[in-house]
């Protein structure tokens, strides 16, 4: 593994006077070098959000007892606390189904995405000749209402062993069960072809074409329990009129589902994200 | 009244082979020479559409003769016949409640709009000043449950006698009735302000706000009798992110509403807006 | 050969009254269904151009002799026209150099391009697995000062004898010639990573980045003998800020330079750009 | 004067570890909540930026004392430092000639914008309305190429006296001298309706037009000695086509100088823009 070079820390808490120095103090007393740091409070809650970035040259406590260092201050200032690594790559499965576009669009932007993709799974077996183009590991899961929870188990088991840290649904078109979900809180990401909360479930741009919309969007969010309602990452939209035909707008569309995917991938890889209330702080 | 320089027909029908020819065939039979000419076939329901511009110099046919021409190509291919001409400007009246930017930008906009405001009605009296500075007729109807009914016969009788063409609604924040509505079917223009349909009724923002959505949106439709549900003339959206508080929500939709509106409004008064099944055809 | 089911023509000429008609006419009286007609007049030239696309089934005229049968109307009415044919696709040839991201997105959406991609060329020689992998001819050119010409010779006749259409530069790094560009008159298409006329030339997004713009764009255009003067087909933008260093301009710059050549190859697949005054007239 | 409740520093210096630090435990020691801060590096001068806001409420330094105790740090780090309260309005005049359209839209979002308009002043007698409307002070000032430099002199005495701290071009277009923008380093702002670099100096539009862009700009700038060359505070395109005459994109435009100027003028009067090499850093 090559070594780490930049230290990324995610903090949450109830707001208080001097966090931003205290947290500052502890980088700087360890001859750390900020690189980036940004703070956010939500005015609803009072609730603080901060991302500091700094360089591990020089630091004094080594990786594996920041965490340790920082127990103290976590207590008395309540915080939460995630800490990660630049530039380790996240270690990555990616589920497709029919459609590939987004697919190829992870695997092509794999290095700037900073993603480790360990694994391909599709219920689709023409995805196979992908995984092999681009050298990937791919399993194929053809799923069916009596297989399902069967099939999930052995995902899982699949995913544990590679050590997956982030599951990308690349237009996977399957409905991944509660339990499967809470194996993963907030790191499953999904993108949903509207522009949500409209279009939700099923055929959103049939949806979009029936109402006569003059804009169709796309969403990439965190998924939780309930159908396409977690936390929002990233959202765009383009304009479309009455000359677009329902294939249009699908063709269309497909290029928002890439580019919404592919930014709030490199925001969760980038450890940009925090989530509270179901909403998400997404850094610059 | 200035004299007219251009007409416009507006056809509805289904689609037969030789439609474009013959409709164009007239036009220069009449020595009209076509300014711009757009067609649209609906591809679900076979149902085709056109906007014919022409120089009325020259042309053999009186204005008040040209529907009287069309009969028999009318009922030979059933078409639904709508004639304007320009550059009449459209009677207008502006309904408006305590916000005031789509108002102000309607006003500052009206030459450019192609609008004759004839009237502005509103439950909130301090509109009254704005209304004088433009030098436009002002009437103050505040608004209880017991009175709306005879408030709306008393603002209809106004808006016969003052010929009423178009009604816009400008961040006016009262329902109007289906009674009232009736009177004006694809005639009266609202902004909603989110992107349709999500977020329908009250408090769209707050709605926004509270699910954590990275766009907001406005949306301009013609008024119908179910809340919200008109035909979509334009939408538009704007960025945001957490960084937003509900009122800087608030603030940045301003501009979407002032845009998304005016455009609507410029479309329909150059008679560039068609309506079927509930969706619209907006020529360019 | 698969049937064609379409014919489009493309028409220019000095506006006159009457011109619509005469061509619907020609379509109509010979059974000819309209599928789609635009039109447009400069102002200033008072140039028309028109693109009519109706269906051959019924046509009373066999395709080969479609233009024989307007040539009548050509002369009388000083016509430009062409004619071609859908669903054909168009036979292509794309240029690359170092970078693969534009080469691969063509790649992907060639159906959706309508493009017969019958060649590959290429200066870098790591640009062969792409070709093998979607199983089309691949050439490599290495490329200095002297042996420019007889390069440019051999692509000539590479290009000829594969009957190629359409030249596609997607991000080719090579300047071509004069002589060489005579031979694809608006037939070569360019993407400029830069929203022209800012930034002609070499490293413009190093020139931008330098200028400090809060916007950085890509410009497809038409190859001319002036470098990064052609027509215009198609331009986009994105936001930056003092946050993006050099190379997440280039990085962001990519999606742009994508969306706007694959936008101006499908248009000219389609059959619907017009040059006219070094300036284009793109059809909806 | 109204309680001044925020405290708002803007920093820039040559990075070194520790600067972070050091500003917050400045704020900390003193009893000081941060509300906002922001941090940004260049790469290619390794100068650090720093926006940090603070409640007042509770801060053991008396406000016009606050620089005195920076003193230190700023000799020892080599601070460029700018202290601002909100929510001070900051004090401003509005240079305007013919085009009214960016005049009415700062003068209806005065409140938003945090402005004090003391003076509106045009070359254009017919703007006095508008000022009389709004209650703002108007002087009239027509411009000739003898009078010039002494309408100057007695404008920047007219300044002096009003205590303008801001000066906003709106669409005026007349030229200021170098002697007089150099009373008024960064304090400046005007808008040129293209998207700068491209289309510098008159008519640009026409040049635009000329050119057959696909899209139109408007670009905020600093003023600076070289004409339209000054730093970018914001820029913003929208899409035109072959339909768009001279006129039409010079209506189109008028919604983005708007935009683009009143964005501007919001993120000076908030305090977020620092200039660093003739270029800016806009903080959120």
């Amino acid at each position: 593994m090559s070594e780490q070079i930049k230290a990324i820390l995610l903090i949450s808490s109830p707001d208080r006077k001097g966090l931003v120095y205290k947290l500052t103090e502890f980088i700087y007393q360890n001859q750390g070098n900020i690189l980036h740091a940004e703070q956010h409070i939500d005015p609803e809650s009072n609730y603080f959000f901060m991302r500091i970035e700094w360089d591990l040259h020089d630091f004094l406590i080594p990786s594996e007892k920041i965490l340790e260092a920082l127990a103290n201050l976590k207590t008395e200032y309540n915080l939460k606390i995630k800490l990660h690594f630049l530039p380790q790559p996240t270690k990555t499965a990616i589920f497709a189904s029919q459609n590939e576009h987004c697919l190829y669009d992870l695997l092509l932007k794999r290095k700037e995405l900073n993603l480790d993709i360990r694994l391909i799974i599709s219920n689709h077996e023409h995805i196979k000749q992908i995984a092999e183009y681009f050298n990937i590991n791919f399993y194929h899961f053809p799923i069916f209402n009596e297989n399902k929870s069967s099939v999930e188990e052995t995902q899982l088991k699949l995913l544990a062993e590679n050590q997956i840290e982030l599951i990308v649904l690349a237009r996977y078109m399957q409905i991944l069960s509660p339990a499967f979900i809470q194996n993963y809180p907030h790191r499953i990401i999904n993108v949903h072809h509207s522009f949500l909360p409209a279009f939700v479930g099923a055929n959103p741009y049939q949806q979009a074409y029936a109402r006569g919309v003059k804009l169709i969007g796309s969403t990439a969010h965190y998924v939780t329990t309930t159908l396409d309602d977690g936390p929002i990452i990233q959202q765009k939209v383009l304009e479309v009129s009455h000359k677009d035909c329902l294939d249009e707008l699908k063709r269309k569309g497909k290029e928002l589902e890439k580019l919404v995917l592919a930014e709030a991938v490199k925001k969760h890889t980038e450890h940009k994200v925090l989530v509270f209330n179901n909403k998400t702080v997404v850094f610059d």
